[in-house]
């Protein structure tokens, strides 16, 4: 598992794009063992559907799921992999001050990489799921 | 046609939302006719992938063609509605200055609408292809 | 519990469609309590992608998917209920003797439902997954 | 033009799938220079959804969705390439006796092909879209 990269790391990659640093996205853990990784939002103005509903923006939330999904393979390549194409579905309203992402890799063959997201409320209400298609090559 | 939102007010709806207004999103045409709405959207700098690049970052572009096939379904409804899921192909890297989204209702049901997107680059290449199913109903 | 469809009930529901008869889909569990169903497909010559292959096509394996899904929900509901719409993705060839399809209802709202849905072969290798949305009306 | 499959080429290699040769698909057009291909598909008694409906299963549907996509590259390609996923959408019952599917090509990339496909039914209604991504090698 050494090969792994660390949750510092991840954060390090994180915080080195300017949108994701925008959102304030964090790594919340990795648990390489289980190929998973979970980031955690913390709710700002900029993110709201309509002015004082709390709401996420469905883009905002797809932008998440698509970043799990990613960092869930850069965890285990070592850099982040073009998307091929995501679904999000959406669940529930979310209206509370932080939500969770769960990226859980499903495969990782020569070509293709397929990763399944949930996205949880600080209620532990899951609000959305993604699935996304990333080509794993190293970077 | 007289019952269509005119662009004045799909622009005045995409500014009330804190999130949309944050974008920068711009209506560019309203073709009720066709029912068929293009939305714009400039570069800024929270926008980047990665420093210096130019490129959108993917979360970036999914809420742009979320928030558009959303908006084709309000210029004929009048309000915003409910996305029930979407999904996002990346065709090209999208590295210019500003992007176009293109969406072109293909039904609307009794329960359920379907919008596709298409999105190209200042250059007219298609950078990314989204399809989106939304619930129709009058706010 | 008592509401829902025993097995019993859901295998002569998929006998009574005449594709589904045809394909020979056969009930393996239902779990109520987890909101699962595990669908079988034994192999038949005409689902061969290529002569002599021992491969399923991926239209058959699709096919799968969405009837699983559909009856993970008849299994709650009490009748087979409309797609709205599907996602299939492919992880490996499939050629073995049987497939399993396991199907986890993840939301049940009031306009739209969601599953999830797991297609395994003999092997127990996943070699395919599915999500559906369906209209979770009453018949 | 000279290197893309005739009509007769394609057919042949439908035919040559146990599969695809149950189900019955006929090529009904090939446009190589607009990068379009056009299936048909004649209803037949295993084909439907409930008995005496005339109503096409959506797995039928969805089958016939993926070989369009499949082919309308084979058509350029010279063989038939691996599906990575496809998405189908059901816009309304499909009782006809015959089905359309037509298959434009969005892109070919190096490692990716996306292809949109559209349904009709005998009376030129739109009853399915689907989309779906390939990995266009050479077989």
């Amino acid at each position: 598992m050494s090969d792994y990269l660390s949750q510092h790391d991840v954060q390090k990659m994180l915080d080195a794009s300017p949108y994701l640093a925008f959102m304030g996205i964090l790594v919340d853990t990795i648990d390489p063992g289980n190929d998973t990784l979970v980031l955690r939002l913390p709710m700002r103005p900029e993110f709201e559907r309509r002015p004082d509903s709390g709401q996420y923006h469905g883009g905002v939330i797809a932008s998440l799921i698509d970043t799990a999904g990613d960092y869930a393979l850069a965890m285990r390549i070592g850099n982040v992999v073009p998307t091929v194409n995501f679904r999000t579905d959406f669940l529930r309203p979310a209206s509370h001050t932080e939500l969770k992402a769960t990226a859980r890799v499903r495969r990782i063959g020569k070509t293709i990489a397929v990763v399944d997201i949930d996205v949880h409320d600080a209620d532990h209400r899951l609000i959305a799921i993604g699935r996304g298609t990333y080509i794993p090559q190293a970077g």
